[in-house]
This record gives structure tokens, C-alpha cells and sequence, in this order.
């Protein structure tokens, strides 16, 4: 295949995307949200926040590369729910092996981005890794609000799980923490946690 | 509102998107595509290609954003389907009321911006918009025949309908043309046109 057919192959494998539910759901509330929905919603939020950003200067096209392709792992590793301790420990070996599979579709040099991108996310040492995760830590919060009916928590989470998950954007993105924690008490009222 | 509320009050509004439907399906084929997803797809068309640009020094970062936003509009005003002339030529006006409604949420700075992408997507004046348009017009081809079932062909469209829309292509990107001509021709043999 040429380099223009790899690209295609790739464009159309992550079509699958689409497929992979997340534990929230959309407005029309009849179905799960899905991770590419999901990482759209990121880069809106990556382009219109930067402000927020503990460094301001951070290179916003690296964030946004980085929150459209963050989830591409679960296109053969699915979705590892927050809240559930095993399934997340076995996560991250699983995932490294599924990007592999997935990036050899592509050109190697846009296989070695890709994955670059992938592991800079996933270490969180850089300024633009801790702000792109604090907006994936974000936007469930206000999805999860948003989207879930009264009092639904059907897996028992509470509180101060939250809190202990959601924690780090105070120290990685602090001018964004007043608004996840409004929505941590906002979703408490609404019975969303015990 | 302080400037960060006016953002997060934008961001909870555009959940919305992931509620409109499109004409074609998802791969697990029991939902349509909605606007949101397919704009996660072309974001990820416009990182990786770029080298399939007619100039390839276009501004990448400008393509994402564009691309990101290009659908917004649809929130308030439906997606109006290509192949309905009536329904698309009375789109621009309504999609142009809709996304003054929608940015009036954000900053002033950022709703310029936004309805600046807009216009300029819509205008198809620039290398940047043409090559986004490009995309946006092969994403929909590859997505139709990779989940369509075969002869499904609900509004009877015809293939010389499908060349006259995706013509622009060989026109705005022309190394994209093989693979959109490629993929129409193999839709009309699965018996997706008529």
C-alpha cells in the first residue's frame, strides 16, 4: 500500500471509535455516550479553555492532537470504567499493545506521532499532558450532571471517590477547580453519589 | 457571568451536537452518525492528511479548529441532508442565526473567533477551508460504504448526483480524488446508488 492508502485503512479502522461506550450518556438519553463523541467534546473544550491552563503558552495543537487521539487504545481495549480499580490496573499494558496493533496501519512516521502523543498523555509530566488530562477529568463531571437522571448511581460511587479521582486538576489546572467542584456538590444533591 | 462560566455554559450547550443525527450509520449499525462523531472523524482526517493538501503549508491548527466547529450550527438548526436541494438552500440563513445564538454564550473574543471559522469554512475562499471542505466530503463517502447495508438506497440517489456533489474534491484537493472516485464506484456495485 502507498502511503495514501495506509492513511485510509487507518481513517477507516478508527471508524470503530463510534462503537466504543463510555458509562455517561447523551442528552437524547437513550444511548451511552461513545469515546469519539467524547474526544470531539475535549478538543472543543481544549480550543476554548486555554486560559484556564496553569502555563498559558502551551502549544494548543499538541493538546488537541493529543485529546483525539488519546482513546483510540480502546478501539480494541474498550473503556475502562474510573470506578473500577482492576479493570483500570490491567488497563494501560492492555492499551499499549492495542496502539501498536492500531498505528501499524499507518505510515511509520505518523504511527511513531500517534504514539508519541499516546504515551506523552499518558505520563502526565508535561504542561500540555496535565492540562489535557484535567479536561478528560472535567468533562464527565459536567457530562455525568447533565445527562444522568435523578438519584441514578448504580454503582454505588461515593463522594469522596470522586474527589480522590478528580483531585489532580486542582493541582495541574487550579483555575479550573471551582467549577469541578461546584459540579461534584451540584451532582451530590442530584443523588448521583452517596 | 465571569469569562470562565460564560465558557463552561458554551460547553454544556454544545453537548447538544452529540444529539443530532446525521443520514449515514455508525458500524454497530442499529443508529445514525451524529455530528459530533463525525466531526472527532475529520479532525483526525485533518492531522494526519495534511500531505495531501494542494498546499501543504496550510495552517493545521486552523483546519482542526474549522472543522471542529463546522457543524455547530446544526445544534439549532438540523443537518440538512446533500442530496435535499430545498432543505439546503434554505440551510445558510438558519444556520447563520443558529450559530449567532449559540456563540452569544462565549466571550466576545471567542465568539468572533468561532463565527469567524464559520464564515470562512462556508466561504471556501481559502486553502485552509477547501482542503476542510475536501475532507468533509470524503469522510461521509468512506463512512457510507463501509456501514451501509448492501442496496440500501432509501432516497434513490442517483451516481451521476454523487460525482456532481464530490467534484470539488478533484477541484480544492485533487490527491484525494482517487480514493473518493474509488469509493463511489464501489458503493454503486454494494448498490448504494442507483
Amino acid at each position: 500500500m502507498n502511503r495514501l492508502e495506509k492513511q485510509i485503512s487507518f481513517i477507516k479502522e478508527i471508524e470503530k471509535l463510534k462503537t466504543v461506550k463510555r458509562q455517561n450518556s447523551t442528552l437524547d438519553n437513550n444511548r451511552p455516550e461513545n469515546s469519539a463523541e467524547h474526544s470531539w467534546h475535549l478538543a472543543m473544550m481544549a480550543m476554548l479553555l486555554m486560559d484556564s491552563a496553569k502555563d498559558e503558552n502551551i502549544d494548543q495543537l499538541k493538546v488537541i492532537k493529543m485529546l483525539l487521539v488519546h482513546d483510540l487504545v480502546e478501539i480494541y481495549a474498550g473503556d475502562a470504567f474510573l470506578f473500577d480499580e482492576e479493570e483500570r490496573s490491567e488497563a494501560h499494558k492492555k492499551e499499549e499493545t492495542a496502539l501498536i496493533k492500531l498505528t501499524s496501519l499507518l505510515p511509520e512516521d505518523q504511527a511513531n506521532e500517534i504514539e508519541d502523543l499516546w504515551m506523552e498523555f499518558e505520563q502526565k509530566k508535561t504542561e500540555e499532558s496535565k492540562f489535557a488530562d484535567s479536561l478528560d477529568a472535567l468533562q464527565p463531571l459536567l457530562n455525568h450532571l447533565q445527562t444522568a437522571k435523578e438519584n441514578d448511581n448504580p454503582h454505588g460511587i461515593k463522594i469522596e471517590q470522586v474527589y480522590e479521582k478528580k483531585k489532580k486538576i486542582l493541582t495541574n489546572t487550579p483555575k479550573l477547580w471551582d467549577i469541578a467542584e461546584d459540579t461534584i456538590k451540584k451532582s451530590e444533591k442530584r443523588g448521583l453519589y452517596s
